[in-house]
């Protein structure tokens, strides 16, 4: 008897899968909800912005109580920005933790406010580890943050944040993070981790459409952070005194993103909450993992690093694999994969969230199959170099 | 021989209009062109941002060679706080020219950014007049930019802004243009007015949906813009750089969104670009405040400051008369109007811009009066402190 579930519907309108960490495919049930107008200022949406606030509040498992949601316009950037400037006091200091893009941009994102920082700087994937964040803490008693990225996308590592929030709290110090592209299909426990604040966009593991993220934070700190911000715009006191009071947002929602948002949110939770989210996306991931290993790919990370959200391959050492080709190839079956982003060797990324399961998965990895054959390319195994490197995180 | 056009359809699924200020009734058309999902990284989303670009920049008129477009996630107040922190240079001084909230509301960003600035007040709708902006700038030789609202919506004025140009030019100071509820549907020609940058957002006269804005400045001042932003992600500089460079937004682009206002743009030009959609809300505005004023209530402003965006009514004086009630009343009838923001009298606000013309702005009015006839309203003449308030425009 087959487990199998039955396979997902592809994308309506023919278009490619998006095997990105979002934007990413959605339902198109999800998009329909696009097809009105409402009003932001109307009762109707008034309870839609309600109904979004609460349901994502859900999701924190438990300390949800303690907490509230703020959506905050623009991409998940600005919601780091606005989770910075809002919850770091401007003579506080925050120990950054890196291993990739996002780690470095909240870095460069304190430059610009102009507040104190310190770097762990990882590298390209290296995890940052409990102990070397307790032995920071102690080193630097001007720390006030610590800001944590959970799944560090760029290499596709999930990152412990365990470790992470054990070391800070023992210091008695508070923590951020980043948890853009993990939110929803790992868990992020308020209660257990005991964080400050975290982040989170409507276009990652809820399965949106891009145009606002969103802020779960403590309500002390939220109450605390009046005053803090540099900025109108991305100032999350103002914005949440305003919903408190009106229940509208302080400037103009992006009504149709929010709907299909709403719409997102109810088939997550359909589809059994963080847990079944997580179920199906670590299914993709396992499912095209062992194709690709079996076409000869290799995956920058150990399995026990491996995040369901996204991984990495090293690009094979033959010379005749170029990565724009099969790119182009990859697109002309139905997927739009996703360039890496290792500075020391050359690699691509997959992504395994979005409306996508393992049936999509393996044929992904039949397509991989045919462009590599396309191209000429006999073996998929990368270069040596790249071995070697990957042998620094078994150390 | 009728001269009349054929009706635009209807909201197909059967949603009120929105008389609003975006935002607003969209045509089914651009909502349909948000039913596929499109990655950011991708050749095709980047066509996509090239042509927004380009149809933004052409609706400029003289001077667009020496523009160049910027689009910015978020909602139009993080364009003008954008705006405000990559142009004025942190050792700028502004003269912010406020008559309504959101010249307030730009006031008050500078505040956050801790760069210098004074205010001309003129309270809730009294235009600033060209003299006294010269004054102003003769007076303060340390203002380096002037900040002008174009349309301001709060009121639904529509400010001189030649006259501020002329001033501002002749003093030889840099102008910031607030053109967001105008721009589209009134002409803001950037070699005439010189202006340094102006701002406008998706949801307005272009007939988008939320979720972006856009920020049109010349080329050598974008350049100079560099390292003035207090933001990351209000950057303007950096945005445009990164789009140069690789023809990508720096960060997660709203693709539906964007979607959604090429198909707007194209509706734009087909209509007649700047000109026609003017036209066509001018009749609206005509046809409503006629009828409207044949039903006794009366416009905050004389028909020389009256807008083709939006006009304030004054409430009517007969105590049966509950602005809550009339709401709703309108609302059942299929049209959700704005409350006002006049501080010194009570009053309302109808917009003219949306996928509407003259057929649905009569029903507007018919509906209107229904609503007074329900509420027992005899007369919708208004408080006489209100037409005292009116004298001072003429004074
Ligand atoms: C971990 C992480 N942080 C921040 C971001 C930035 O989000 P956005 O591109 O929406 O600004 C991303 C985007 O993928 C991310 O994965
Ligand atoms: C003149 C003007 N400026 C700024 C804004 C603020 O735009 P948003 O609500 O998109 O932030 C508006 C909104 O209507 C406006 O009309």
């Amino acid at each position: 008897m087959s487990t199998e579930k039955p396979p997902l519907p592809a994308p309506r309108l023919g278009e490619p899968y998006l095997l990105t960490p979002g934007p990413l495919t959605t339902a198109y049930e999800v998009k329909q909800a696009m097809l009105r107008d409402w009003g932001s200022w109307d009762d109707d949406f008034r309870a839609m912005t309600r109904e979004l606030r609460s349901r994502l509040l859900a999701l924190v498992g438990t300390g949800a109580d303690a907490n509230d949601c703020v959506p905050i316009q623009g991409s998940g950037s600005y919601c780091v920005e606005a989770m910075l400037g809002s919850f770091v006091p401007k003579d506080g200091k925050v120990l950054v933790l890196a291993n990739g893009a996002y780690g470095l941009r909240a870095a460069q994102t304190m430059e610009y406010l102009g507040r104190a920082f310190t770097l762990i700087n990882k590298g390209d994937y290296l995890p940052p580890r409990g102990a070397e964040v307790a032995q920071a803490l102690a080193d630097d008693p001007a720390i006030t943050h610590v800001l944590a990225i959970h799944c560090e996308t760029s290499s596709g590592i999930l990152n412990p944040v365990e470790e992470i929030a054990e070391a800070t709290r023992a210091a008695g110090r508070k923590l951020l993070i980043d948890s853009m592209s993990a939110f929803g299909a790992v868990e992020l426990d308020a209660g257990k981790l005991g964080y400050t604040a975290m982040v989170s966009s409507a276009n990652k593991c809820i399965e949106g459409v891009p145009g606002f993220g969103f802020v779960i934070a403590r309500k002390d700190e939220i109450e605390a952070a009046r005053g803090n911000s540099h900025s109108l715009s991305l100032d999350v006191h103002a914005q949440w005194a305003t919903m408190e009071k009106t229940g509208q947002w302080r400037f103009t929602p992006p009504t149709h993103v929010v709907a299909a948002f709403i719409e997102a949110l109810k088939a997550h939770e359909a589809e059994g909450g963080v847990e079944g989210r997580g179920a199906r996306y670590t299914e993709n991931r396992d499912v095209m993992v062992a194709g690709m290993r079996g076409l000869g790919f290799e995956t920058l990370l150990a399995d026990r690093w491996l995040s369901p959200i996204i991984v990495t391959f090293f690009c094979p050492a033959d010379p005749k694999f170029e990565f724009a080709r099969f790119y182009e190839l990859m697109k002309a079956q139905g997927f739009i994969i996703y360039p890496g982003k290792l500075t020391v060797v050359d690699s691509f990324r997959v992504g395994c969230i979005g409306q996508m399961d393992a049936h999509v998965m393996r044929k992904v990895v039949e397509a991989a199959r045919a462009a590599l054959k396309d191209m000429g390319v006999e073996s998929a195994a990368p270069p040596a170099e790249a071995l070697e490197e990957r042998k620094k995180l078994a150390a």
